[in-house]
């Protein structure tokens, strides 16, 4: 096991109504003067909104809003952020909606006290000192955003998708309510299950032996996410179901199942470009990707692909041909993706073969190598997207 | 699932060599003057104290020091160490040892800054409403106290065996380094494996239905488990089963693997009697109770004991008779325990049958019932001593 520093200090409200005492959760965490960050009508149409305004209200805390965060977070709506936080002198922002609101939100936190452009602890390495505390509201079990320190957003000029991150872009608090995301389409339900999975996986092919904890942890939340995604796809209502996703999608991605080891994700920054370009679902870009990335790897390693085969797909062991368990387990992926309503190639998503080039370019590699289980070069990411692109069950 | 909150702040910082920034982290969370607190010689002789220290003279950090916490940390101890943090202005309170030490940190920590006696909050359900921060260097995986807000103390004068908690008391950071485990003897390292299984099954067996993300985290920690604690009896510095354990012992008690169900954790309290009567390894004792009340229990739910048996100990599942593989779970279970060296029974641990009606004076139930799981009578906390007293593989 790799040296780690594990460090989630978020609280995790979590389950039915909890919604209700947000004003006292900021107050806790020391908010003055509140900015309600959300995205579409959905929020003020259900009710949720307004939920969230007499909380503040009861609580004696003053806000302002602002609302049409899209999916794949502008950068052009954080400056307008920046902007209404300094003129108001907010001091907390609490962001009520998916992974796009709360990374939206993040990109708000760390740019109000600095002195340059926010953009730039997204396009360099640039470290955060300082940042507004944020809390969020959750609608959709997907990014993870609500335990983490990420944040990943799209800049509107030439639609490039970079991440920054920092301990100090982890939500104060978080409150979850499962009951939120029952009004969720199905197939942005199914989106939010492929990220999560998506982001177990990129910690859970690594390089480095004997990390059975971390291993089985990671094996808890897929085999979680194989048993309830199917239930909430077959009955949105199922609050079970939603709940226990809901969980697996936080502790998915605040790294409890990451820690003391290499990870790889390649298939994100894949990804990355998918949905920059075409401006679909994280999700769907994942669906389509991380299977043929796995196929273009598998052979680095075909045991830890067997191992994933038997422990999380149920596959028997082919004692005598652990490849063929291997790609088994690869193929049990896709077929899930597909019965939960997820496209498995380029022209389900609604991606063109001919953009690869475009694709590979915008990955920005040059002649370089990236990833942290098998290092590609941009021949390699043209390869994936190849794959990608024809893929059939 | 339950409504939940979940809050884990501590800073963990795990790996080789990491005791050597215990001086940083105690600056990073505000300590100015320092109460080292620690065991028995151990710390002292394997050269730990001195590089606790040498790395606090490092940062500028003056400190006074108070050694001897014994096994089942007494509250006279406890009260020395309120005095002197008093006396020397002491902010912040370091841990150097295992769980009973962290523990008798948390006393100390509570009872500084409260007025009245420090034993209050473990004799009655009074709320912390302050305490002193705390860091901790672990050397024994096996408490979870390193991550935890509990803190379980005996008082010297009728050995009884109390419990406290507070957000409060969770550890601001705490240092855990594999190696400083290594020289432990097999039959505290195999105390330690029993008591991180147990606090597993003490919220593995719920009444809650429908907590599939949580069952599974508790597998993942448990098969850690049952796959290392073997490897480091036979082999004492197998580095990574060590780090593999010690992580387990963290993530087996912050209640990642508790949130959002019901517990029971009578098998603690029962035990409690035991290493408070005969002053015996928590462990061990837990080594003897454990299956005990699983055998007494089992009926209230066979097929959550046969998913333990098929999840966790790899048994084939009886279709036709669940009962037989529920049994054959717990059998597993003793014999477990038997091979990495711990007791199954009275005359191994040191306790005797005709001290039951004591134990269970001393526990304390009177005509009352307790317990998340099973609810149980004075009755049968006494038939559960005698299935303890008499258990054979």
């Amino acid at each position: 096991m790799e040296n780690f520093s594990f460090y989630s200090p978020t609280e995790f409200v979590f389950g039915k109504g909890t919604e209700n005492s947000c004003g006292e959760y900021v107050k806790k965490y020391g908010g003055s003067k509140v900015l309600i960050h959300y995205g579409s009508g959905s929020a003020v149409k259900s009710g949720l909104l307004a939920r969230v305004k007499d909380s503040l209200n009861k609580c004696g805390i003053p806000y302002v809003e602002l609302g049409g965060v899209k999916p794949n977070p502008r950068d052009t709506l954080i400056y307008e952020g920046i902007k209404l936080c300094r003129d108001e002198k907010v001091d907390f922002i609490l962001s009520v909606g998916g992974g796009s609101c709360i990374d939206s939100s993040k990109g708000i936190a760390l740019g109000v006290p600095y002195d340059g452009d926010f953009w730039d602890f997204y396009s360099t390495d640039k470290e955060v000192k300082e940042a507004l505390p944020i809390g969020t509201v959750l609608t959709i079990a997907a990014a993870g955003s609500e335990g983490s320190g990420g944040s990943v957003v799209t800049k509107e000029d030439g639609m490039l998708k970079r991440d920054a991150g920092s301990d100090l872009l982890r939500p104060r608090f978080s409150i979850l309510n499962p009951l939120l995301t029952c009004t969720l389409p199905a197939y942005q339900t199914a989106c939010g299950a492929t990220d999560i999975m998506a982001h177990v996986f990129e910690r859970y092919f690594t390089n480095t032996k004997e990390v059975e904890i971390t291993d089985r942890l990671c094996e808890a939340v897929l085999l979680t996410m194989v048993k309830e995604t199917p239930r909430v796809i077959a009955d949105p209502n199922n609050y079970e179901a939603r709940a226990n996703i809901m969980w697996a999608g936080t502790v998915a991605h605040n790294d409890i199942v990451g820690v003391g080891r290499s990870q790889d994700w390649n298939s994100h920054g894949i990804e990355h470009e998918l949905s920059g370009l075409y401006d679909c679902a994280h999700g769907a870009g994942l669906a389509v990707i991380m299977p043929a990335w796995m196929e273009f790897v598998y052979k680095h390693d075909v045991m830890r692909f067997a191992q994933m085969a038997v422990r999380v797909w149920g596959c028997e062991m082919n004692f005598e041909n652990p490849e063929e368990t291997a790609l088994k387990g690869i193929a049990c992926f896709r077929k899930f993706l597909h019965e939960i309503g997820m496209p498995i190639n380029f022209s389900e998503l609604g991606a063109k073969e001919e953009d690869i080039p475009v694709l590979v370019e915008k990955f920005g590699l040059g002649d370089g190598k990236t990833g942290g289980f098998v290092a590609l070069s941009s021949e390699d990411v043209a390869k994936i997207y190849g794959i990608a692109a024809k893929a059939t069950l």
